[in-house]
């Protein structure tokens, strides 16, 4: 496949790997375990044996390859290669990732962080490729972001910029884990809206069919709403749409920011889908002003769980690509 | 002085002139007024002229200069060169400001619009001097924007980034002229502020001090608010300190999508000075997510009414300087 970056994208449950040729090709992805019980160097070395094996995959030597890019969960630097801590990952607190993969490896070395990894992801082969502007939201656990300004992921001055699940979008809103009130993770996130959803059942007396799976599971998921809004019950749909119209609301405080050509919507809410999509886009329209018709497109992703492999290889490529 | 850009930082009464050297030192910058009974050709022979003149005071020749740059209200498009409408410049309606300033003194010209410029300006010349990312918030009849990011002028895929004024804060707020409802311009600005203000002295019954003021002028002003602010007025301290509160909040969110050294506040309210700065940047830390201490720092505007010629100038070497 001529010249290739490979990209690991680590998680605390698996680490993702695979390659990136110059023309956006990637190989299939495969994944191997983060090992749990061998401290950093474990998940280290697991790291080297996953890059080595997609490799030898696909016929590779040292010389094909034209750097490794890796994305980790933070916080982190990239400009220094290093995490500062990672809760999910055995013994990673200020770990020099960038220089030992590298060293380990004999290859360059970029480090990104993981969202903003599944961004570039999204933009070079997903639902971002015709972009030269784009943001994607990743809606699962939390509200992830990704901001691609001319092409180049947006990092921001101290390196924490595109951290777009803590806009702020209620004055005096939920409280959220990061000491902000009002965040938009605390509305649409898949865990949020369900945390919240289940709060409202159990202090209150409003009937829904909800109220079965909340005392069968202890908890809702995004999953359960949706599909009780979709057999018709009336908590389950406003709960659904408020979500989506504060989703729309960040939407269009993203438009009016950067402008990018596309928002894209990933995580584990985007499996919903056009229930997820048509009414986010229809608030949007209603919300947005009407100086011009609304340019920005809000798009699913497509590329699932490769997007984080993918934007690590293509962050090694923007870096050390000719 | 070597070799130099031309600003020209078209208004809607005065047209301002100056130019900027490649160690980024000004010339004096002097305004010509803009003719408002000769359609666009009166002001573009006005800008035409004023242009000459900055070179014939600091002794240049065309060969000296490497361009002309132009900051200009909108809606515009910067890569066209066209001006889309202006509703206070007259004959202002689809010109191709760029072609013809161009043509007329045969020297390269870019066009950019007129809030952009004005961050750029300052971003080179001003309180964004050692930045390489700096947000711009101008506080006056709007709140106008520009976002510089790695040292360049944020546009976005439809050339309408940096709307900052048109963020949303408040779900189902306040309805903006823009035709979207909550927008931090309905909260911030000078004038719906004082707007505000007064509809609800005139609507309630609340004591206040503003309202003699508001009696024998028939408005307020933000000067208004924050002298009585100042002298101990309950009401004048409340609405004060929630434009500050609200400022604050897209603070917060410009820090969490962008990451900017500095966020610099510029108008007429910047004009109070820490009267405006220090509740800003209180209200800031308190709402500041803890994950990481603030590292953007909020700052008063250096240049004054000068940033938007700087920036135009400005605009130009960055387009044609090698």
């Amino acid at each position: 496949m001529g010249k290739v970056c490979i990209g690991v994208d680590l998680g605390g449950t698996f680490i993702k790997f695979g390659l990136l040729d110059e023309s956006r090709k990637a190989s299939e992805i495969f994944q191997l375990p983060t090992p749990q019980d061998k401290g950093i160097d474990g998940v280290i070395d697991q790291m080297i044996a996953g890059a080595r094996q997609a490799m030898s995959k696909a016929g590779c030597t040292n010389g094909d390859v034209v750097g490794v890019g890796v994305g980790s969960p933070g916080p982190l630097s990239m400009s220094k290669g290093i995490v500062y801590n990672s809760p999910n990952i055995p013994g990673m607190t200020n770990v020099p990732l960038k220089a030992r993969i590298s060293a380990a490896l004999d290859l360059p070395c970029s480090l990104e962080n993981a969202a903003n990894a599944a961004g570039l992801g999204e933009f070079l082969c997903g639902a971002g490729r015709q972009c030269r502007h784009m943001v994607l939201l990743t809606l699962g656990t939390g509200v992830g972001g990704g901001v691609i300004v001319d092409g180049k992921v947006l990092h921001g001055a101290h390196e924490i910029g595109a951290e777009l699940g803590h806009t702020l979008i209620v004055p005096d809103g939920r409280k959220c884990g990061c000491g902000q009130r009002g965040c938009i993770e605390q509305y649409c996130s898949a865990t949020f809206m369900s945390t919240h959803a289940a709060k409202a059942l159990e202090s209150g007396d409003r009937p829904s069919s909800l109220r079965q799976v909340l005392q069968a599971d202890g908890t809702l998921t995004s999953k359960d709403i949706n599909e009780h809004r979709k057999a018709g019950d009336a908590f389950a749909l406003e709960v659904w749409d408020e979500m989506c119209r504060y989703l729309a609301m960040g939407c269009v405080t993203y438009s009016r920011i950067l402008d990018p050509d596309r928002i894209v919507l990933a995580g584990g809410m985007a499996a919903a889908g056009d229930d997820l999509l048509a009414p986010v886009v229809k608030h949007y329209n209603q919300m947005h002003w009407k100086m011009t018709e609304p340019r920005t497109e809000i798009a699913l992703a497509t590329l699932g769980n490769a997007a984080g492999v993918i934007g690590a290889a293509g962050v090694a490529w923007q870096e050390f690509g000719s």
